[in-house]
């Protein structure tokens, strides 16, 4: 993609009330665009970004066996009060045709709970498990932390059926598994993300978070020395010991949610009696897990980790773009150069972003290209021509260097 | 894709209330699951025909320089103060923190209009064009056409902007050619979709629909039989001859519109006062155009148009699977040989839903599959293995064939 077509510039006007590292950073390099609090427009570069967090979340999710498909946002208020649900503070009402009492769903359970109850009638078609990646909706009385926290924002959410709790408990591992492999691939792993022990409700002892360690968390949580797992702040005063090994020093960090997943049990089928009828054809309630990964809150949360003065240091798998091409001078010779590398990388498979601007001075370009955070940055001027080379840079690194230019795709391979 | 393994089922259980021959098929078939009047899920198979409209329609927006973004679904009623269009009747109003005033967007005029704002200043940063795949709200008086008229549903919106009309002008006949290759592309062509005159309202003579001919629709049109262009009801008393040719007789036709554009001029741009700088430094309004098309309803068409008494005939393009696989009868022979058969077709990058359901009858497996309506249907039984063959027939042929085993690929090709 070339600079000069991209829609959306990099900016230094940003409104006063952004707060969050991650909104200042993704506006000012021209990502996301802001239409009111906790709500956002994705320009070309965001829109890519998330994109490929869907795309890698959707990997794993069908690698587990479960079926995408999607639902609506908008839905009839009667389903949450099945489910005693329609008080919640943060339910978007309004009206349809004939008063028609509807909502904005800020999760699914009172979506897929009848529609999945619509198929499953007996043992033989479970288990079963769904997921969608959709927008959400919550009325959020503060929403303030940019991507962190929206009233409109992308969400992933699974949902599993199964006949009984010890499927459930296979399907919640497998699932757990997954969200680990998830934040492995998104540049999250290494330890930066942790199991993290959470109230179970009514109907479990725990849920589980995932917690992605960061200053700029607003979450607390207590992460054993031991074992690499941390309790919340909401039971820590029941869990005073590691739940895994018991002893271990309980540390307080900051941490970001950027997923959770949830035995259900029968909360919801029993709230819609949804039930099948068991080998002996006895009816059986319908055992429920429920998984959630905001694809828009984890794009944030990558921004909040991954940054330094300059700008957005974004990791391979969901840089928007893999090399940023600049084209620094006005010669035509090195203009020319600058289009046949860009041509050669895109041939080659290379994601690039070629900024050949013309009226943009090489500071600019300079600057651009830190706050745009690509993993390379590959510079074409009239000082790497003369010495048949490009000079390359990696965004993490602290020195370029000059290197042939026939030994670039070697380079980027 | 097992069957086994597939989330929703053929059903003959569908609510009385459900009228279009599009939303009963689909309904039936397991594409789409009712939610409320205008409201749908989308299931698997669903999913994946919307996925592989949005595809047709996204590589055709980016051929002509279209950039991809996402707007959000909610926003502040403010700017449709702005434009005047706040009273509009099928406008979705709630209230957020604070009492904000909120909407759910119908189309994206009084948001993206804003947004290009933020980044067009002068006559360099022209033309330019986004557009977007999202679902939209519009709370309809009357929702009983399936996907045809949505109360939440899926839309594809283009908008330029440029510095003169000849500028859009030129945009709008690129932007036309591309509607008719996306038709062309989906199977809707072939004279099937023609262009339609109608008004343009205050700023521009006429605009233009797409109309795919079909006795299901709602819309009438009158056609001229030599130009093989239409006029809209809605001008037909004022245009009583051919726009193009001025001759020709005008024939009464029932249409389905399935795609819109529009010159909008300075509408927008000066209800924002969007301006930018020509390259004498003088501000001018910034011209505007704007393209949309659904491809939820370009789905609904599409089976409006193509099906028999038996179910949905999918064109290739869009179907959810091109192979529809069936095993008949239950020795372990005939099994063996089509999980050989499935393995082989996936390797080779050919799209296979495999009913390998052991408790469906034969008559079940094959009702579904013309149900379904998947191109191919190739049936595996102990009779095709005896003469190592398999029978393939075509959904739209009356005759099956038998074909070697080995030469499947090739037929397929």
């Amino acid at each position: 993609m070339r600079v000069s077509y991209l829609f959306g510039k990099t900016t230094k006007s940003i409104s006063a009330d952004e707060e969050s590292v991650n909104a200042k950073l993704l506006i000012r390099a021209g990502f996301i665009a802001k239409q009111l609090a906790g709500v956002y427009n994705y320009l070309p570069l965001g829109l890519r970004v998330l994109g490929k967090i869907q795309n890698i979340i959707r990997e794993e999710m069908n690698a587990i066996g479960a079926n995408e498909i999607l639902m609506p946002a908008m839905t009839q208020e009667e389903s949450y009060d099945k489910t005693g649900r329609s008080a919640m503070d943060v339910l978007f009402k309004f009206e349809g045709q004939g008063g028609a009492k509807l909502v904005l769903n800020p999760t699914h359970e009172e979506v897929v709970t009848p529609l999945a109850q619509k198929f499953v009638f007996s043992y033989q078609d479970l288990p079963v498990a769904v997921y969608q990646i959709q927008n959400k909706f919550r009325n959020e009385p503060r929403a303030k932390s940019g991507l962190l926290r929206g009233r409109e924002f992308n969400m992933k959410d699974l949902y599993s059926f199964h006949a009984d709790e010890t499927d459930l408990d296979k399907y919640y591992e497998l699932a757990k598994a997954a969200y680990f492999k998830i934040y492995a691939r998104l540049g999250l792993g290494d330890g930066r993300t942790v199991l993290t022990y959470a109230s179970g409700g009514v109907f479990s002892k725990y849920s589980h978070e995932f917690q992605t360690l960061a200053e700029a968390g607003e979450d607390t949580v207590f992460l054993c020395d031991k074992c690499r797992v941390a309790v919340n702040k909401e039971i820590i005063d029941e869990q005073k010991t590691c739940p895994v090994c018991g002893g271990g020093k309980l540390e307080e960090k900051n941490g970001i949610e950027v997923g959770n997943i949830f035995k259900l049990k029968t909360k919801f089928s029993d709230a819609f009696n949804f039930q099948y009828k068991d080998a002996a054809g006895k009816e059986q309630p319908v055992i429920m897990g429920c998984y959630g990964m905001g694809p828009s809150r984890v794009m944030g949360t990558i921004v909040e980790v991954f940054h330094d003065d300059k700008g957005i240091i974004w990791p391979e798998a969901v840089a928007p773009y893999r090399v940023h091409l600049l084209v620094l001078g006005k010669e035509e010779a090195v203009g020319a150069e600058a289009e046949k590398i860009y041509k050669t990388l895109i041939k080659e498979g290379i994601e690039v972003l070629f900024d050949d601007r013309e009226r943009a001075s090489a500071g600019e370009k300079l600057s651009d290209a830190d706050l745009i955070g690509l993993p390379y940055r590959v510079i074409v001027s009239a000082k790497t021509l003369a010495e048949k080379s490009v000079e390359i840079k990696k965004r993490d690194a602290v020195e370029a260097k000059l290197v042939a230019t026939k030994s670039l795709l070697k380079e980027l391979a």
